[in-house]
């Protein structure tokens, strides 16, 4: 059983990734990001006063919301015309999540179930507080006497965001066009050095959603989880250099360090629904049981 | 794989079930129900108009809100004199709700970690929009070429709600003061038969929550979820008479059946729950998948 000074950090640390939608929140100053007619995202004020000066390509409309311009009516030409200003805003460096530029593209739609209606630089979502969805991985094995131990990855020092956090063995953001498995396994292979094989066994299990604001932006994310049960003699190397170091530490551990601040936010998240999934917490004594189920699974 | 139109009726079941906070729901014709200057529910102006005839009980404050005479200063003396109002109530016949009078008490509080402010009658709960929480065992067995089948509840087709309906195996409201994991425990022996040394194997592994209104008034639930896996030569047989039949049926054939009119909409959920953390929806063939996750555990 834990503490109640562990569930009140893990508590604010649900609130913190929430923090979009709570009262007090800077959403207030940020306007709705509508393309084709459909909102995707928002805008914090400060970017629109930017992307205002872009007229060929945004506009503020009446009704107070960033719109691209109508003449950009495909997914391609609204991608690459955003694709032209983003570039332009990069050079000029006035926005620092723009220098975690990684030529990835991401989705934009309303919905995960909808088409998307363009693309965008991955290090620009959070400028338009434009949905992103990964992919997190719980890796554990269990012993011959039925005891959970969890593979938790340090990330490299070099790392853009979060460096030197503990996070899941193996997670990644969620290429347009890229299916949720394929991703998965590929982040294990990449990042872990498990082999396809072994990462195939991965199964859906979730998904961990949040809203959270801070100075570059609004960042609404969804997390595909999967659970991969590990064999107990197979361990996961270093790959890809996004990674340190991968340690297995027994669940009650894991669970101490999820509510420290050694651990990656979104990726402490993924750690506590595995633990109440696999029943390591209780309602009987947990009073916020309730609380943390729904702190995980927050509308977009 | 499941079919658009199963998965289109999901999402209409999860939106129904979340049809109080929805655009157009009747939120704007509830006032707050206050208890100890905290809101604790949702008082329908109908019912408030009711109450307010109860003056030395209940008065609507200036600002809006349904609250309790301040001498009803504690625990005892809120719930006692909100009873008597009831009772009145009851025996008035106003309420179509207070003919399924139960005398079950249920804890009234903001949220589940707070402690009871007061403990109200069952039946009344819906008028005063007062937040209920109940337990949902599902129960399944593993082949031993590991395929799942679920034991599914025929309610019987007397019950004053859902007569005749497919439920989880085991259900129950948690009354003012018994443990969850007690309550999971009674509700599978009392109406399935399942004796004690197997129930205490269920293990709890989420909740999920939900608000909707319809003409008696407003439901906030939260049912504590447990998984419970039964030997494949144990079956449950009908206890205290408020189930008519037990079904053992191939996982696929429940996840059908849980898109009909023939299951209680909150037993779905719970299925459905179920069905994402054992891996039998992905993310990849549903699009739906994320909308499912964040709408079975709305905030309550």
């Amino acid at each position: 059983m834990a503490s109640r000074a562990w569930a009140d950090r893990v508590l604010q640390l649900l609130r913190g990734m929430n923090s979009f939608y709570s009262a007090g929140s800077r959403r207030s100053q940020c306007l709705p990001f509508e393309v084709d007619g459909v909102q995707v995202g928002w805008v914090p004020l400060l970017v629109a006063s930017q992307l205002e000066t872009y007229a060929e390509v945004f506009s503020v409309s009446r009704g107070g919301a960033v719109s691209l311009s109508p003449r950009l009516n495909s997914y391609e030409s609204r991608s690459e015309a955003v694709d032209v200003v983003l570039q332009t805003l990069r050079r000029q460096a006035l926005f620092s999540c723009l220098r975690g530029w990684r030529d990835e593209k991401y989705s934009v739609m309303a919905r995960f179930c909808d088409p998307p209606l363009m693309w965008m630089e991955r290090a620009a979502t959070s400028l338009f507080g434009v949905k992103r969805y990964g992919v997190h991985i719980n890796a554990y094995t269990v012993s011959t006497s039925g005891e959970l131990s969890m593979w938790l990855a340090r990330r490299s020092a070099t790392k853009q965001t979060y460096p030197g956090l503990l996070d899941n063995m193996a997670a990644g953001g969620l290429a347009a066009g890229v299916s949720v498995k394929h991703t998965a396994v590929k982040e294990c292979e990449e990042e872990a050095c498990v082999p396809a094989s072994l990462a195939n066994k991965a199964v859906p299990v979730s998904t961990v959603s949040y809203t959270y604001e801070d100075e570059e932006g609004v960042f609404a994310e969804s997390q595909f989880v999967f659970d991969l049960e590990l064999p107990q003699d197979f361990r996961p190397a270093v790959g890809d250099g996004e990674v340190q170091e991968f340690y297995l530490l027994p669940i009650t551990e894991v669970q101490q360090l999820l509510a420290t601040d050694d651990f990656k936010p979104n990726s402490a998240m993924v750690v506590l629904d595995f633990l109440i999934r696999h029943s390591f917490i209780h309602p009987d004594t947990e009073p916020l049981y309730q609380d943390f189920v729904t702190g995980l699974h927050q509308q977009l």
